[in-house]
């Protein structure tokens, strides 16, 4: 078996040497796997899939074709009769069967509140392309300009007001879910449409991780601080490795040589190539460094972290660096053992979705310090925005973000303005450093869990689970029943 | 001198026998009356016309063309100085100069703040045309497909925020003002942009007056009473009169002698159009219902309605009808008592922006009760978007505005989520059927005055104004100024 590493922007590869790659969310992931968690079959079944006709530009009257958006709908067998809520997830950088699949807690928590789950699928993403097909709709700037967070949210609005008024479920409260970027969707759509959603679950949501409202280096600083935490030593080996294989790659056949010891599939071009593709494990073993074993973003045991570090910590003192790099990055790329050689080009339809959005809004400027174990780098906005152009063709807004969501000083505003809206961020998490830790008020508050990963709350549970993952899970749902509890206490008011 | 009425909208007159014209905002009255206010060149030279880049279409990433904003900035001379607040007038369908001109109130209040003034102008009117000139902008449907609410609060936002920044001001608090579509502008900003404005006065904003969330009779039944309340013979009149102006249309040279009776400049094709130019009369009598004289629509006396009703009411009892009511439409129309003759026809570019906007999200059913002075109606929506398609080639998205901005259960959503909006509304005016009228929180409040007309409270205070007006002026200013106190004292908090 050939594990595809989907991890490399096709920019970051053709301008290598100019920064890192963009700290993606997991969306690529989706496809390979899909299916393959154990408890997916199980909560699948008790789905259906629907479609709902959307428009594609919701804020003009330009003429444009429609698509549908697919949402899965569940439990079809129901208990569910309004005015009991709805469970909403806002679907983010992928096939919705995905994330459906990979948050079991909203499948847990539902029948507790005798809930409908919906959820919807991100336009782009799946099978809710617009024009057709998704290679019409990945065709160009044109094609991809209404790829944007304003067109989903509002899509998402557009159907939850159809939903409850076919179900007759306009009495019914509708609750937001999201993690990750389908986090930072849940926490603006509670903010954009109060009307529509009475609370939201916002678990990993990287909201202020826009222009200077946190560190740039803060994403690599928390990766480099969670090698460090199980092992100083690994931390250097990875730390003195990236010169170590910039040095190889100058040697005659260096770069022959580091595509053996790695067991590429393809000879190296450059030792970036190699280095990205490092840099992503680690990025990525950050974010699911779960205490249980996960089949998220790619199989692995519990504490990948702590294996990988087992690993680079388990040679010899004089034994080579790269054989440890080595060692440490096949228990990320092939746990399963399976893997015959490593594969680093992107599909050769690389032009994500998510590439996109970063090259558009989603502009999160990161930087590497010098303390972290990564390769020193500073955000070079100028050049970012020249290479969006040259590879899309479109320029991006880096202060629309903040400009329509807030951001800065978004303590104050929040405080004076939105209520209902948890922050769930786990420290292990590099994306923590732009979410939301502190409480706003006593109804935006934030719970912080110093073990957590990437949205690990919204997993289904498992024996493994430890304390303090059983306890946040518990002041979720508390959270949750709160809000519910209070608008079926007020909803008699009108005006 | 001959005087333009405005009022009938191009398809109203073609399927005239339909229903009853879209009450309207006075934006077309922009043009006559400008600078006809001897209160306005008082103003008007403290202030800068300056213009702002936008681009079309916030909300994807379609290569359309940016165009230039206008906006008032003043005074110029300036006492003010970073982080003093900034007030923002919310400009709506219509010159930005005229609402300048007729806001006084904004004027007289900011010195007490030591604040900035913009008024911003709506896109699509006065002189912010999109793809360079307002015969390009209103081609057609397509040229006009961005003219739409959402894309006007997001002009003002990003305004806003590059304004903030150039004035190195991003710690100066701005506060929203608006009257009628303009205060549902700022109303609506404040609940999709609390990031950027910390409150909104909302003056004379009927943003219930969509779908069902209130009666679509409510305006002309508020009409009605405005005249019943001055005399119930008044009422009376009026409500004869459209049978014998359709019974005497039917006689041979019927339509000949109305014309003549009424000094129309071009004989009336049919009965409706003069029955539509007299609702129009009554309508707008019953929005400037003011107890000064005014110049705001027409040049009016202080109390217009008592007047015309003492016109129609001073005929002996033999007297003809029509006369009366001729009498009593001469003190709207031709209150200066300079008009030769009376021009019915809408100008012949009449594809007026709040036509299209009317036709495509500011749906607002308008019945006429059987109780009401006018001839009974019931709002038919097929027949409205036939006429809408058949007009500009679009198709109304009658649920649009309330999916986006809320409406149905307007109390419960801003009391849990909102907050500092004054929603102020006089009961004489028409509109304020679809305003909010009960206080929602301590902090969304509701100034509702009995002998208030349309956004009376934001006229230049006179020396003629009642007790009643001069109060609720101070509760709003020192709503605003509990607003900005409280500001200022959490502007310290941050997360």
């Amino acid at each position: 078996m050939k594990v595809l590493a989907l991890l490399l922007l096709l920019w970051a590869a053709t301008a290598a040497a100019t920064g890192p790659q963009i700290p993606k969310f997991p969306g690529r992931f989706a496809r390979p796997t899909f299916r393959n968690n154990p408890a997916a079959s199980a909560i699948g079944a008790k789905y259906e899939i629907r479609y709902f006709r959307q428009r594609l530009d919701h804020f003009s009257f330009a003429e444009l074709p429609d698509f549908d958006q697919r949402y899965i709908i569940g439990p079809s067998g129901g208990r569910w009769a309004p005015p009991s809520p709805i469970f909403f997830y806002c679907g983010n950088e992928g096939n919705i069967e995905w994330f459906s699949d990979n948050t079991g807690f909203v499948w847990e928590i539902a029948p507790r509140f005798s809930a409908l789950i919906i959820f919807a699928e991100h336009r782009y993403y799946g099978t809710s392309m617009p024009f057709g097909s998704k290679e019409k709709a990945y065709k160009d700037a044109e094609s991809l300009s209404y790829l944007t967070t304003e067109q989903a949210l509002a899509d998402y609005a557009t159907l939850l007001i159809d939903l409850k008024r076919n179900l007759s479920a306009s009495d019914s409260p509708v609750v937001l879910f999201g993690g990750s970027y389908g986090g930072m969707l849940a926490a603006w759509m509670r903010l954009k449409y109060p009307h529509i959603a009475i609370g939201a679950l916002a678990s990993s949501a990287p909201i202020l991780q826009f222009e200077d409202i946190v560190s740039p280096e803060s994403f690599y600083d928390i990766v480099s601080r969670d090698f460090k935490r199980e092992s100083s030593n690994c931390f250097d080996v990875i730390k003195k490795s990236w010169d170590v294989i910039e040095a190889r790659g100058k040697h005659s056949d260096g770069l022959v040589s580091l595509s053996r010891e790695f067991k590429l599939c393809k000879d190296l071009n450059n030792t970036q190539e190699l280095s990205d593709w490092l840099d992503s494990a680690y990025s990525y073993l950050s974010m699911v460094d779960y205490p249980f074993a996960s089949n998220f973003l790619m199989p692995l045991p519990a504490y990948p972290i702590k294996e990988v570090c087992r690993k680079i910590d388990g040679f010899s003192d004089a034994a080579d660096i790269l054989d440890r790099i080595f060692a440490g990055a096949s228990i990320y790329y092939n746990y399963t053992g399976t893997v015959e050689c490593f594969d680093l080009e992107d599909d050769p339809h690389g032009m994500s979705g998510w590439d996109w959005q970063a090259c558009t809004e989603m502009v999160m400027p990161t930087s590497r310090s010098k303390e972290s174990m990564f390769p020193a780098y500073s955000f070079n906005y100028t050049g970012y925005a020249a290479q969006c152009f040259q590879s899309y063709g479109v320029r991006p807004r880096p202060t629309w973000v903040t400009t329509e969501f807030g951001g800065h000083d978004i303590g104050t505003v929040l405080k004076k303005f939105g209520s209902n809206i948890i922050f769930s961020n786990g420290l292990l998490d590099p994306w923590s450093g732009g979410g939301v830790l502190q409480n706003i008020s006593h109804s935006i508050v934030a719970l912080v869990t110093e073990l957590g990963a990437h949205h690990i709350d919204l997993r289904a549970s498992t024996e493994d689970d430890p304390k303090w993952l059983v306890e946040v899970r518990e002041a979720e749902i508390n959270l949750i029943k709160s809000w519910i509890d209070e608008y079926y206490q007020e909803s008699s008011y009108s005006i």
